[in-house]
Formats: structure tokens, sequence, C-alpha cells
């Protein structure tokens, strides 16, 4: 359908997440100051998977861990720490390509990306002990549970959103990793072009497109803003999630 | 930077847009409509592929076209026509992959992508003869030109877009053909985390999220809005060009 506009505005003022904080609640707080509640139908609220992880305390001690045979090879091979290695093994089904400096795997959930989506930066070391960040276990459940714990029944959704290389363009873009609420695919074959012809090929990646546009205000950095409200966007189809938008293996050409 | 928010605002009725005409002049005409002028510093303009290409005269009648033996026998694999294959192989470099009903080839611009970007769709068939629309020759030349016309000078950005496949994700999502008066590429790296450690991986594709957000409110099909202006962006960097957001052959590891 035809919109006139979409507004992307931050929700700052954010305090650090910590293991087991009410991520709901700071959200809420958060969108009362910057006056954008009552939350609307139709509204989508963008959560970097940064804070959501560290809600959901998906935080390793490197230090703890003992890599596997497989992760000395692997991590003399790329040049890491075997004991990183080993932590993105355990989250993978597969190593799709690896080379110094670079591990891309297939993550449990499918997704293909570097390092299965572990994050060295912004996991505070206050104690000297070497910590990384893992995604959510089950993003599109996240994504449902602060959807419900923000306004159940109203119509709203929730994007959980992560950075990923791509494998012909430079440069990452935002995508969305878990959705509530909202369709992860908009499949338009079949509606008529401007001359009356089917569109031949027009489903588009909807989830990913509001993922990679909440990016742009999120920022990164020192200045990150993890949370940021859509407002604006129409569907006229059922919700899914963003498990749909991983392209099955039996699909995949590239793998 | 830290942004406090984005706005997304359609330019609406745009007229068809036919070889020859004015492109800029339209645009200006529907910014005056909208509301939208005076263009300001930072503002994106971000603009379909298709009307660009239609404006620029992109257009191949498919009956006027001799299908070599390498279009005849890959029309053959994949089921295609081999005129319009042939159409494909003249716009592309190589073939990357063939299957029934897809043809993946690098397009010589360097974008790996599904019929070199050739659209049988939105091409009017007013006197039954069948026509395609290539993409346009040179679209950050293109973009450049429409800044230039529009508010020269003015630190004012165009963004030309296209809805490309991706390897492992389904669905399309928005991408920078084209840009001028923007960076493609923002590199954070070295700029210190939340913890003032540096950011490990943080070039994001800064045209390419551009493209996917203006993909949001652009629509597709009889409803589309071909233009859109993003307000509210900052960035701090040099601008470049879409250009350099094609991964070079040599860090690529797909193709």
């Amino acid at each position: 359908m035809a919109l006139s506009g979409v507004e992307i505005r931050a929700v700052p003022g954010l305090p650090m997440v910590r293991p087991g904080d009410d991520l709901a609640g700071l959200i809420r707080a958060g969108l009362e100051r910057a006056g954008l509640l009552p939350l609307q139908p139709f509204d989508v609220l963008v959560v970097a998977q940064k804070i959501v992880s560290k809600a959901e305390g998906r935080i390793v001690e490197v230090p703890s861990v003992t890599p596997s045979a497989e992760a000395e090879l692997l991590g003399a091979e790329t040049l890491k720490d075997p004991r990183f290695v080993e932590i993105v093994l355990r989250e993978s089904v597969r190593v799709v390509r690896a080379r110094p400096n670079l591990i891309i795997v297939e993550h449990k959930r499918g997704w293909i990306m570097a390092n299965a989506g572990i994050d060295h930066s912004n996991v505070g070391p206050e104690d000297g002990v070497e910590r990384v960040l893992l995604l959510p276990e089950d993003p599109d459940a996240s994504a449902a549970r602060l959807r419900d714990a923000l306004a159940p029944g109203l119509g709203f959704a929730v994007v959980i959103n992560d950075s990923f290389g791509r494998a012909w363009r430079r440069g990452t873009c935002g995508v969305a990793i878990g959705a509530a609420g909202i369709p992860g695919l908009l499949d338009l074959r079949g509606r008529p072009d401007l001359f009356g012809r089917s569109l031949q090929v027009s489903i588009s990646g909807f989830a990913d497109e509001i993922a990679a546009a909440a990016s742009l205000v999120q920022g990164q950095a020192a200045e990150a803003q993890p949370v940021v409200l859509l407002r604006g966007l129409r569907w006229d189809v059922p919700a899914t999630d963003a498990a749909e938008l991983v392209r099955p293996p039996q699909e995949d050409l590239f793998r």
C-alpha cells in the first residue's frame, strides 16, 4: 500500500544493560521519556541484538573455555584465539569459509555470518576477565516476549537486528534476526504492475529492510542508540517471524 | 554521531516517466507539491532505478535482438527467451550461476545479481512490441547529475536504488547502485566502543542501508512511489559513490 511517510525515532537515554535486566521495562521508560507512548498499531520497535543478548546473559568468559582439537586447528588457520574459535564452533553447524582473520559459519539458526555473530566489543572487562557476547538463543522468541511485555494485542511489532556482512557488497547492513508481530517477507507476486502484468520477482525482505533502516539511527560505538521506533509503516498480510528470512539450504546456491 | 530521528517522506504524484523526460524537473515539482522544498544539507533523495533508466531511454526492444549461440544454450538451460538472455549477457561480464528460471551474473559494473537487473515489468507494451529495461549506464553519474540539477553545492545527496536478492537471505532488499553527495561506506574502525576498545568490524554499508530504508516507503507495483526523501541523517566523512560498495573480486569468497 502507499505510505506517505515513515519516522525513525531514537529512544535515547537507555542505561547500560546488564544480565537479568528487565529490558522491556527499560525500553518502556525510554519510550516514555521520548514522548513515544502510547505505542500505536503498526509501530515497529527495533532493538539491537547486543542489548537483548546482554539482558539474557548470553555472555561467555573466554578463559573458562577449553578448545577442541578442531578449534585449535581452525584457530591456527585463522590466527584467532582457539578458545574464541571454540565458542564460535559451539554456536555453529558448519564452517563455510576460513581465512586468516576470517571465519564464516552457518550458525545453528541458519544465518551465514562471520564468527557466529559473537562480539568481543561492548562487553565490560571490569574485572579483567575477557568475555564475549553470543546471539540470543531464540531471537524470534525474544522479540515476541518484548512485544507481549510492551503492548500485547495492539498490532505492534518488535524486530531484533544485527549487522551482517554480505557476500558481494562491502560494508555491513542491518538484518532482522528476530521478529514478532510483523511479516518477515512481503510476497507481492501476482499483484499487478503499472501495466497490469504480474510482478515477476517481488518478495521483499521486509523485516530486513526495517532492520537496515533502524541501523541508520542506531549508530555505532560510543554514540550507540540501540533502540529505535519506526512509525508509519503498514502491512496487510499476517505476521510471521525472522526465521523465514533465512534461505533454506536446498535453495542456496552459494554455500 | 547520534541522531534523534530520520523522516522518510514519499514524493507523491510523479507522472509516468518516459525516455527523454527531465527527471530532475519532475522530481522538483513533486518535492514542491509535497512541501519538501527547500532541500536541506544532508537531505538524501532516493530514486528508484526504474525511472532513472526510463528517463535515460535504457529500453531494448526484444524482437530487435539476435541471440548468440551462447544465449541460445543458456536460454535452453534456464528456460528463458534466448533474446532476453542475449540482452542479459551483453550487460554482464560473467555468468555466476544458471538454473531453470534463474540466471545470476556479474554485471559489467560488478554487481552480482539476477538477470543483470533487467526488468520485464513496467515497460509499456502500448504497441505490442515487447521491451525490457536495462540498468542506467553509469548510476553514480546519473545520481551526480540529479544532485547537480536539483541543488548543487548544498551538501544534499542522491541515491539510486534497486532491489537485489541475497545469497543467504530470502526476499529482496533495497541496494544503492548509484550515489552522489554521500559516503557509500561509513568506516568506523578505530572509533572507541562503549568500553574504549576499538570497534573491530565496523564498516557500514551506509548508502545500502539508506536504499533499504527508502524501499520501505517506495513500495512496489501499482502503488509505487519511486522517489522518497530522507531527512535527518548526518555524516562526517567525505562523499564517495555507490561503486565503493561493490566487493572487489579479490575480496570475494563466493563467486
